[in-house]
């Protein structure tokens, strides 16, 4: 008889740092439990993506999840405030930019962790990235560590000791480029996936926020075109 | 000119330790932002609570956000599982019960930094209790210890050095007893509390759960009726 497969939750926002994640994940031999969120996120495109990616990882179950943070919001990404354009990479290096959305991490990590609990998984796995990044204060490692310590404290089967929650992030000092190398390694259809922070209705990314220039970098790195790009 | 009072978000169930955890912020001088969740608890008469407390307190705001965590679930707070009762003291410093819901603080937690770091406050109030309590793991101070240091590291505010979140938990040292007398001196209404997890449709007690065993002994303990007692 077949060994039962460890189960993991994966948070899934449909952009290729998550997706790649997620097949990090797959080829450690994990039954795949994909977590997304509808968030008040304008670029709710994303969700459609997460869903394609989920189903072609062949995931044995993907939830979204509706956590409406627009009730208690501040964030270009949430809120009706425009996303910064053209930045360049100095830009991207001085303070938190406004589509920072508050403790986003903190919130997607705590329901992953409540989820996990349920389904008996001990392993969460985020695709944050503090490398080729915007630099928002929670893809940082010591934060991840210091979400990991919480977990432990914070749930019976982290007090009881039966299965010690783990934050793994993979991609954490990859750079973009290496993501990809990683992703398509894996089989990874980066088509199928969406990083623009302002896409158009259909999903046609528009080329020029952060998420949109650190995605086309990495392709470039690698002298590869983006298959979901302009 | 009166100096602005600084902001604290409270989280408010409803009940009688979130409702004297908000007279207590309120006492210290806050602009009081308190927040309550619609999570499929069944014992949602707590939020018409909340609201009546918030009201009493006279509070700046209140928001009820809506986190299905039936999606997710695996309580008997929120799933179809019966709720225990007449359970002994003894009984309370066994296991963790099955009321235990997985991750719930720290999910309303980072709801709340989120929220806080909108609107500018440092500190967070919470009224867990690591005394007269259920056992549940996330209610102990080590737990909330390692909630403050992640929410430094998590948030704009926290990196930048402006303001950096507190976690307040007054009560957690508390005995029952030792917080109806402390809400009491400071004016709480407990008759617009529930505690129950499992009351009627029009509020009324259950009067044999641990929430409703603990709330009874702390009155005894001070000679006193509940107000909304059965």
């Amino acid at each position: 008889m077949m060994e039962a497969k460890p189960k993991a939750v994966v948070l899934l926002s449909g952009g290729l740092d998550s997706a790649t994640t997620l097949y990090v994940a797959r080829r450690e031999g994990y039954a795949l439990h994909a977590l997304s969120f509808r968030y008040g996120q304008r670029h709710v495109y994303e969700l459609a993506c997460a869903a394609r990616v989920a189903r072609a990882a062949g995931v044995v179950q993907h939830v979204v999840l509706d956590v409406d943070l627009r009730a208690i919001g501040g964030s270009a990404l949430t809120a009706n405030l425009a996303v910064p354009k053209n930045r360049s990479a100095a830009d991207r290096t001085g303070a938190i930019p406004i589509t920072y959305v508050p403790a986003r991490n903190t919130i997607f990590l705590a329901l992953a962790l409540a989820w996990a609990e349920t389904l008996g998984a001990a392993d969460l796995f985020i695709g944050v990235n503090a490398l080729d990044y915007s630099g928002y204060p929670d893809c940082r490692p010591e934060y991840i560590a210091a979400f990991e310590r919480l977990a432990q404290l914070a749930t019976k089967a982290g007090v009881e000791g039966r299965q010690r929650p783990q934050v793994r992030a993979p991609l954490i000092r990859m750079t973009k480029a290496e993501i990809i190398r990683t992703g398509l390694d894996l089989g990874v259809d980066y088509s199928l996936t969406s990083s623009c922070y302002d896409p158009a209705p259909d999903g046609r990314p528009c080329g020029a926020c952060d998420a949109c220039q650190l995605r086309a970098g990495g392709f470039a790195a690698l002298g590869l075109r983006d298959p979901a790009g302009l």
